[in-house]
C-alpha cells in the first residue's frame, strides 16, 4: 500500500490531466497518459489515486476459470487497498467486460478510488451509479472469460499503452488518465496546482483580449508582475 | 415476420445486455455482442425486436443507384414489419452513411422498434427527435450511396462481427446491442429476469458493504437464503 | 482572408452536413466530409467559417521547438483572421495534443469561428467553455510537442482525410465538419436552405404517417403540391 | 456462367493490373481495386477470369455447420465453373481460413482460374504447389468454421473493399486483383494492350535516359511518332 | 525444462500447423493460433519446442535500463533452455525491436528451438543467416529500449493474441505458429501424423480429378477403403 | 542539392538500419525508423541518399489534376538531384499509387539513389526491374489521382510517421528506412562502420559459442582485448 499525503491527493484533485502530461513532459516523461482510455460518462468526479494492477492474458479452454470469471478477479476486487486505483491490463481488447457494476460497486464499498482498464467495462450505467471514477476504451457487455483471462495481481503492467508500477498515482479527469512516478508526485502536484493557477490568470486575461505573446507559453515579465498582483488581489 | 411475444418483450426491456451475454455465453453462444456498434446518444429507450436485414456492399458506379439512394433502402424503411428492427450490414463501414432521419421517422412512424448499423447514421440530431433506439459505429454525413450499394433485403447477414438472422432478436441498451437465436428467447428472457432481481439484491448487499464471496459470481447458501428473504420483504 | 457573405454564414449556419454532403456529392464533389473527427461536446453551437491552416509533421528531437511548442502555433493563435476557423493537419495523430483552452480561448477572443483537428485536443472542458466550436478525434492531454512540430502556416492540407485549402469554408454540426470550396459556396447555402425546408415538411409528413413514396428521396407532383401549399400555409 | 472471349482472356493475361485500373478510372470506374487482397507468394502465375462468389457471414455456434466446414464450402468448390475465379467475401477476417490446399487443388484439378479471399487462405505452401492463383489477406492455419459460416454462393458481394457480381472479369498480378465489368471487357482489355506496348516503348526510352516531358503521361506529338516507328521496327 | 518427446518433436516437424488447428478446435481449442505472426523469410525450416517467455511492458524514461537494453533480455538469450522456444509478449508493438542477430545468434549457438515475438525483429538478414527459426509482425530496426522494457521471465503471458504459458508447445510453420498444450500434445502429435498421411492421399486423389464428395473433409467409406489400399501400396 | 561525401555514402552502404537507429537513439532522435515502410522486394540494393521530397494532400474532384496525374509529379521525377532519394508523404494512404515503374525508371536513368513513400507503388515489378531501391507500404494499381493530389516539393514532410526535412539522409536495408540529421551523418557513419565491425567479431564470437556476458550489450575488458586481437588478425 502506497502512501499519499492528503495534501498532495486535494492538489491532484484540483489540476488538469493536461498540466500533469506538461510537467512530467518536462522531467523527460513523455509516455505517461493513456492512449484510447476514457471516462465512462463525462460527468465524472476526478479521480487520484496509487495503483494496484491486474493482468489479462487471452483465455484459453483448457485453463480452470476459462468462460467463466476466475477467483483472482474477486480477489482483486476485495484486495484492492483503500484509496487505490484498480488497473487492469486487458492488452487494449475490449471485446469483453473487464468488470462490472458489481466488481466496482464493492471497490466503492471497500473505499477504493477508481477503475482503469485498457479494455471495455460492462453494465455502464450501473458503473456510472456506483459514482466511483471508471475508465475505459469502450463498453463491453460480454462477460470477460470469452476473451480473458487474469492471471496475477499487483506486477507491473501496461495499460494504455503506458507502464504502470503498483504504487504508481493515477490521475483521471474528463480527458483521460496520466501516471505519475510516486516519487516525484509531491513534487509535481505542488508544481501543478502553480501552474494551475497561472492559468486561470492567463485565461481570464485572454478572455479579456490580451495577447498570447509574453503570456503563453513563454511568460514574459509584464505577465509575472500582472500575475502576482493579480494574486494579490484574489489573497492567493 | 417473427411472433415475439409480448411478455418476453417487456421482460427483455427491464434487463441489460451484459445480462443477457452472461446467459448466452453459459448457453455456449459467445459471440452474440455487436462490437463498435453503439447508441447514438447515451439516453436512448431501450431496444427489443426481431431482426430485419438490409445487406450492403460497396458502391460501383456502373451499377443503378450508385451515386443515389436507391429503392431498395426506401422499401426496407416501407416493409420492415412493425415492431421489428432494421439491421444493416454496412460491413464496418462508416464513411457514408446508412441512414438518416427521413427514413428513421419513416420506420419510427410504422410502428418499427429500432435501426441498428455497423456503419454510421447522418442528421443524427433528427435521429434523435424521432425518439426511436438507433446504434451504429460513429456518425457520418456523406449520403449513402457514395460508399454503399444496397443489394438484399432479409437474408442473414454480419454485423458489428456478429451473425443476424432475419427473425433474431436484438436488445439493445446503453452498452450496444445483442442478437438472441428466437427459438431459445423466452427461456433466455426468463433467466435474465430472475438473474436481474438477484443483481439488484447483490447490488444493494455490496453497496452497504457486503463481500463478494459467497455472494458474487458464486452465490452461496447464506447469499441464497438472504436473497429469499430480500425478495419476500419486497413482495417480488 | 476570405469573404464570406453574411446571408451565406447565416444560411449555412442553419443546415446539417448532411444536407450540404448530399448537395457538394450531387456536383461530383464526394470526398468533403471529415472521417473520425468530432465535436468534443454534442452541445456546440454549430460553426462556420473560411479555413486557416496549420500543418505539423512530427516531431524530432533535433529540431528547435520540439518537446515544447513553437512560436508558429502561437502565430496561428493570433493571426487566424477573425470569422475564420483554424484547421490543423495532425496526420490523425491524437497521441498528443493539437492544442489547449489558452490556445482556443484566444481564438475565441480573436473573433475566430472555430478550431478543427484529426488530432486531439487537451483540457477540453476549458475549450468547451470558451465556447468556441471544436472538433478533434479525441482527448488528448500530452503537450504538443511529443508527437508534433508545427511546419508552416496557410498552406493547402490534409484533414481527416479531406483537402483544405486555405479559404474553404467549413460547416460543423454534431454530426462533424465538411469542407465547401469557396466558389461554390453561395450556391450551395442557397439550394441547401431549400432543401432544409422541404426536409422539414417531409419530416412532418413522414411523423403523421405518410409514405415515403413520392416524398423522398424521389419527389413526386403530388408532393411538390403539398409542399407548395405546407410554405404558403407557414408564409416561407 | 460468364463468355470469356479467348482473345480477350489472352490480352488480359500480358497486362499488368496499373494498366488496367488506369482504363478503369478514366472511364468513371474508381474503386475496382481490392485493397490488402495480395498474392500468397510472389511468383505465382497471373490469373484470369469470371467470378463465381461465396460469402461468408460470422460463425455462430447454434448454426449447423458451425465450428466445421459447412457442405456450402465444398459445393463452391465442385461447381465454381472451369475458367472461373472463387471470390470469397471473407468481410476481411483473416482470423480463420477461407480455403486451404485440398480444396484449391480440385478448383485447380476442375479447370478453374484462381481464388481470391480478403481474408486468409491456409496450407499455403500446398495451396502454391497446386500451381492454382490465390489471393488473400494473410496465411490463416485455424479451420474455417471458427469464424466464419458460408451463407450462400454467386450473389454479389464485397471482398477487399470492391463490389463483385458473379460474371466480372477477374485479372491478378503480383500486385493484387483488379474487377472489370464484363460489358466492357473487351474493349478495356484491346485498350490495355495498346497501353501495355506504349508502356514498354516508354520504358526503354527512359532507360536510355529520354525525359517524362511528352512522354509520359501526357503524349506528345514526338512520342507519338517515335511509337510508330518503334512499332513498325517491332513489326508489331 | 519441459519434456518433449523425441518422436513427438520429429511427429510435428513433419505436420503443418493448419492441420494442428483443426485438431485443437476439434479438441475445443479454438484460439490457439497467433495473430499477425509471420516467419521472418519464406524459406525458414519448421519450428518445434516447449516455450520459455519474456513480458514487455512499455518503457519508461524512469525506470533502469529505459533507453538501452537491459540484462533481463540478456539473461532471457543465455537461459532459455537448449530446445525450448523463446516467445516475447510484445504487446503486438512492433514500433522497436524485440531482439537482434546477436540475441538470436546466442539462442541459436545454446540449442534452442525458435524465437517468436508479437513485435519485430531487427538484422533480419543476420537472424536469417543464424539458421534460427524466428517469428514476428514486420522488421523493425529500432532498439528495444525505445519502446519496450523487460519486466519478467517465464510467466504466462499474451502472443499474437493467444496465451502461452511456460511449457506450451509451440509449431512454427510458413503459415504461422500454433501453440499446444503439454498434456494433450502426444496425442495431438499422433493425431497430426495420421491426418496428414490422409491428406497425402486425399491430394494425390484431388489431383487426378477424384470430387471432394466422400473425401473430404467428410471420409465416406469408399475413400476410407481406398486410402487403406493406398497405405497398402506404399507400404506405410 | 545536399552533399554527401563518397566516403560517408560508401560507409552507410556498409552498414545496417540496426546499426543506425542504435547510433542515432544514444544520441537522443528515438523516431528517425519509418513505419510500415518496406523494400518492394527482398533482394533490393541498399540505399543511400540526401532526401528530396514530395508531398500528396487529398485528391479533390475540384482541383485541376485530381484523377490524373498532375506536371507536379512528373516535375519530381525530373528534377530530383542525382544521387538523392525521392520521399513521398502518402500521409500513410496504399489506396490508390504513389508512383509506378514509368517515374521510378526515369528517377534510375537520371542517376537518382532511391524512392521511398508510406503509400504504394504500382507495377512493382516493373520497379524492381529498374533497379533503383524502393520502399512502400503495399503494392497498390490504381492510379495516383484517385486519393492523392501533389501539392509541393521539397518541403518538410512527414513519411512513415518520421519528419523528413530536404536534405536528410535516408539509409534503407531490407528491414526498412532510416533517417539522418545531414549534420551528423558523417559521424554517424564512421560510428556506424565501427560498430558493424564490433558486431561482426561478436557475431563470430557468439556462432562459437561464446556468452553475451561481457560481449554484448555491455563490453567487457576481456571482450575489447580479443577484439584488438581479431582486428590484428584480419589486419582491420
Amino acid at each position: 500500500m502506497t502512501d499519499l499525503s492528503q495534501a498532495t491527493r486535494e492538489a491532484l484533485l484540483r489540476v488538469g490531466t493536461s498540466t500533469l502530461t506538461g510537467i512530467l513532459s518536462r522531467r523527460g516523461l513523455r509516455n505517461m497518459f493513456m492512449q484510447e482510455v476514457r471516462p465512462i460518462r463525462q460527468d465524472l468526479p476526478r479521480m487520484v489515486g496509487p495503483a494496484y494492477t491486474m493482468r489479462f492474458i487471452p483465455a484459453r479452454e483448457d485453463k480452470a476459470g476459462a468462460g467463466g470469471r476466475g477467483p483472482l478477479q474477486r480477489q482483486a476486487m476485495e484486495e484492492c487497498p483503500p484509496g487505490h486505483v484498480l488497473v487492469v491490463d486487458a492488452r487494449g481488447d475490449a471485446r469483453a467486460a473487464s468488470a462490472g457494476d458489481l466488481y466496482v460497486g464493492r471497490l466503492r464499498a471497500r473505499g477504493c478510488a477508481g477503475i482503469v482498464t485498457d479494455g471495455g467495462l460492462r453494465d455502464t450505467d450501473g458503473v456510472h451509479k456506483t459514482g466511483l471514477p471508471a475508465y475505459h476504451r469502450r463498453a463491453s457487455s460480454p462477460p470477460s472469460g470469452i476473451v480473458h483471462h487474469p492471471i496475477d495481481i499487483n506486477l507491473p503492467i501496461g495499460c494504455g499503452g503506458v507502464a504502470v508500477y503498483p504504487g504508481d498515482i493515477l490521475v483521471g479527469d474528463c480527458d483521460g488518465v496520466v501516471v505519475i512516478p510516486p516519487d516525484i508526485v509531491d513534487a509535481v502536484a505542488e508544481e501543478a496546482v502553480a501552474t494551475t493557477l497561472y492559468d486561470e490568470f492567463a485565461e481570464e486575461e485572454v478572455a479579456r483580449g490580451r495577447s498570447l505573446v509574453g503570456l503563453f507559453p513563454v511568460v514574459g515579465e509584464e505577465a509575472k508582475r500582472d500575475f502576482e498582483a493579480w494574486k494579490k488581489a484574489r489573497s492567493v
